[in-house]
């Protein structure tokens, strides 16, 4: 389970050759970053409507679209899920999660 | 690197028992569901201005801060990281997560 | 100009009985107040993303999408503009708009 | 009721000369336009969150909020309502608003 976001990641990165006419993620790279950012923006919307009807498969296939429209902007951006992972680790380990949080207010 | 998650996962549930005036998640959960989703929204808000900035670190924050108040939302929820990563790896492996995107337009 | 809201909000009321099929705000109505919600998450991202772009054209008609989509949500609430300019007058001339606004953060 | 936006507008752009610490308004032109962005974000959450609750007089404070903010970023731009008004007469007036919006999928 754990290698999930390093799996989809490289999937990601896979798109990048493919034909946008063909792949969903090809045709959202060739469409650029607002089409990418859109996609993120609805997603979260949605993810707020599936947690308000309180529908936990809903939450999580919201959640999980909106995880996926980050990943694609990750890729987009020449980044990966393991920048993101690291810096939660980093505030959850060292410094501490909460503290960093609570000082964001 | 890939269990952080998970090990995140665990400090939230942990966190429904501390103090809401000594931990900024106990807080939440204190304040409910609305005052997460309002994070989630800020969050989603936040990662588009960066990526709008396109600067590699602030992207990395911003998508950091938008998955971590999902956590929270999973965890409020009764739910984890485990229940989205099997969806994405359900969209990923069998059917394809490509033909799934691709129905949703 | 200062009677549009209110002739589009007549507009949307006798969108009401229109045909979902033959009409985009009878559309909307039909699919129900979720996607409403969908769209008026859509057009604030993309007014954000218009913003950072600072293009006056383009920001001008994301936030006419984003008060469009507001203006159906009232309609389909049984509300109207009047009632939101009339929040924006109060807060404006008795106590202060930038007295209620400072409470709020 | 009709000139609301107008003269809302018209102190928005008073609060340009205002002084930061004194003015909610002119705080938030201080921060620059990110800080409006996120506010026009969170507001847009908060709409939703509102609506999906079904509490009238919360939908229209949250509109108005939104409203307000946006109207905020079209000050901050050298733009006003008129602009927003006049691109919704003409959808509305000419070509129709129906079929724009069609379009627009």
């Amino acid at each position: 389970m754990n290698d999930i976001l390093e799996r989809l990641s490289q999937v990601l990165e896979e798109r990048k050759q493919a034909d946008p006419n063909g792949s969903y993620v090809a045709g959202l790279y060739a469409k650029g970053l607002d089409a990418i950012l859109k996609k993120i923006g609805e997603e979260a919307a949605e993810t707020l409507l599936a947690a308000k009807d309180g529908i936990p498969d809903k939450i999580v296939h919201e959640v999980a679209d909106l995880w996926f429209h980050t990943l694609v902007l990750l890729a987009q951006q020449g980044l990966g899920p393991d920048a993101v992972l690291a810096e939660l680790g980093r505030r959850f380990g060292l410094s501490g999660l909460e503290e960093k949080a609570r000082r964001r207010g």
